[in-house]
């Protein structure tokens, strides 16, 4: 079993404060953190000592200062702590280890195991942590825990899936729970729109960020920043936003999904089965993600290289999914869409160039100023956004999320 | 010009701390101020003195107590102060006048005059809140000022009306601008589901309070509330719900909205032309919101009476609102809808009976204790919101919008 959060000493909350001031204000000094924290002089001096004895923080040099006694600038040790971030997409597994500064040390992505016994996915998962943990050759003891971003509906505080229609067979899996087992680290379970929108928020050095966030992987889903914060939902499942329905003349397709919903527009697997009617690629199992996303692929490289029928598709997927962000930013009243997920740099060549202009078209208040673009992150922000999670529960002032297992 | 805000000498913030307190903990001692402003003894000592001085708190008989010095419990004086609230809706003009104690002392409604030109309207709502003060007999330098709830969109910023589609001539209005002029009061004009919303949340006692606010009008939008905040959107104009499609099968009706969607589902306008193509009532003058409405009441009369076209109709109007209230609940993860505004009392004994089971119908995750619910206010719900929003301006610590007049 690990001791990290025992031996770095993260449960006192003034230092907590100070550390979450120094993430944010690179190169403060002592004095400019009493000023932020309000806390006394011999506090901060004894929390900081204490912090650079942890190797969580170290003093910098000095500017040049023309009098006086320079002010020694402090900054978090990038090598002070680490965590572990795992995107659970149906098709692709993807991995982070973010160190203290908040910068991905090392990524990975790979296939999500199709075998239909979670136990196979929990054990790649408790494997590829430790892979990526050794690979990048951190002291196992400076890992604060493992994150990770799901699809739902999940019961956060209990740690577990509940019943993902993207999952086939995770029911009630207790992930939180079997992966502090496999592992010894503390385990952190939030849903991937929650996240992405986390990673994506971090990464913005908006003043007052509003934006709403479009997961776009086997499954689509929304998640809501308003005034720098992520909405989490009442029970952490926000976002659930496949059933919203974008085109009232859409066919129907032989799925699950409800015809003419934004799932039904934008999901790999209604996209390959409307590439299939169109003979451009052949139908995978649809029981298989992996195969539904290499199809996926298939078609985006059709359309990327001029084949009309599959440009068409994704013509025509644009133009449902700016229906449905017109619905979100016609509610939510946000200046701001950002679009990102493992499906999203395979879409970004067809959508990214007509999906402002269409999202426009549904506004009923004018936003000349409206931006949508794709995640500044990348693939990884929903792994990356797990990551982040962790770090914040134990580094923030304030707990993000719940974990099973802090020693 | 009146002079309000400077004879209560309310500029103060520590004044408005203390006064905050007491409006949501009646009864509390000088000493319960101390604990929860934070402010000194003698500070709280001259701002309490100085509140009863200006009429504002007065004292009130201790419980009986066992030893000791009695502390002296305080509460707002409600006669000390007064905000007027108006809800333009297109057809039903209702004005409140709201007590420091945040009760409805008095409550007016009559039509939206249909003349075109928005001065009569202006001039209309000078008169009534003259009228609505002078009737109540309270002292007009205790009225802090006005507050207007409008369909959007809207500037809440300028104060303008930009170009509400339920309110035709409408554009560009300066009203709040005009009705300063009007009244000599300091007015504030906000969104009339905000208006809404912000009333709905201090009605209700739940520790977190997070819902979705479905109001229900000539026009049809919604707000959203999370943790004990109305989330007002970027440019305060959140809640454009009305082009959210619901059935993808609806017919395509004479007029402007989009087919099948959630404003053609509802709106008064919506259901008359329905009720009109199966000849329960003659189609009215679709420029006159005051006709539509008093067709739509015949409709929602003919449903009551239990004829069967009409009942029709309003069972069809249920099925697709709720559609529209599970993306609402899907996306934003609330444990709480809450309908309301003026055509709710017409609406609510189709709807009531039938909504909770089809909302749950159309949610992803699985919600046993979804509540469903009208308006614990009733149809002067925006009007109220409206004086409660002038009231928090003047006496909250924290402004929540912006008014002209403030002398």
């Amino acid at each position: 079993m690990r001791r990290g959060s025992n031996q770095l000493r993260l449960a006192d909350f003034n230092q907590a404060v100070v550390l979450d001031v120094l993430r944010r204000s690179p190169g403060a000094s002592r004095a400019d953190l009493r000023r932020e924290s309000g806390l006394s002089p011999q506090t901060i001096s004894n929390i900081t000592r204490r912090l650079i004895d942890d190797g969580l923080i170290r003093e910098t040099e000095p500017a040049g200062s023309a009098r006086g006694r320079p002010s020694i600038p402090l900054v978090v040790d990038r090598d002070g702590a680490f965590s572990v971030g795992v995107h659970i997409d149906p098709a692709r597994l993807t991995t982070v280890l973010l160190d203290l500064d908040g910068q991905v040390r090392l990524r990975r992505q790979e296939r999500t195991p199709q075998a239909t016994n979670p136990p196979e996915v929990t054990a790649l998962i408790a494997a590829t942590a430790d892979a990526v943990i050794r690979e990048a050759g951190v002291d196992r003891d400076r890992v604060l825990g493992l994150g990770i971003a799901a699809p739902g509906p999940l019961d956060v505080h209990a740690g577990v899936i509940v019943d993902p229609p993207q999952l086939p067979n995770w029911r009630n899996v207790r992930l939180r729970a079997d992966l502090h087992h496999a592992t010894g680290l503390p385990v952190l379970l939030d849903k991937d729109v929650t996240a992405a929108a986390t990673a994506e928020l971090r990464s913005s050095k908006a003043p007052a960020n509003a934006f709403v966030f479009l997961y776009l992987g086997s499954g689509v889903g929304a998640s809501v920043v308003v005034d720098n914060q992520v909405l989490r939902g009442v029970t952490n499942n926000i976002g659930e936003v496949g059933d919203l329905i974008v085109d009232p003349e859409a066919e129907q397709l032989e799925w699950a999904g409800r015809r003419g919903g934004l799932a039904a527009a934008c999901v790999p697997e209604a996209l390959v089965i409307q590439a299939a009617r169109l003979g451009l690629v052949p139908l995978p199992d649809l029981s298989d993600y992996v195969a539904i996303d290499d199809a996926c692929t298939a078609l985006c490289e059709q359309a990327a290289g001029g084949n009309s029928g599959a440009t068409w598709i994704l013509d025509r997927a644009a133009r449902r999914v700016a229906v449905g962000l017109g619905v979100l930013v016609n509610l939510l009243d946000v200046p701001r869409v950002v679009l990102g997920g493992p499906l999203w740099n395979r879409l970004a060549q067809a959508f990214l160039p007509v999906l402002t202009e269409l999202v426009a078209g549904e506004l009923v208040v004018a936003r000349p100023a409206l931006v949508v673009e794709g995640s500044a992150i990348g693939e990884h922000v929903a792994a990356q956004g797990a990551a982040e999670l962790v770090m914040d529960h134990f580094l923030a002032p304030r707990a993000a999320a719940l974990l099973v297992g802090e020693s």
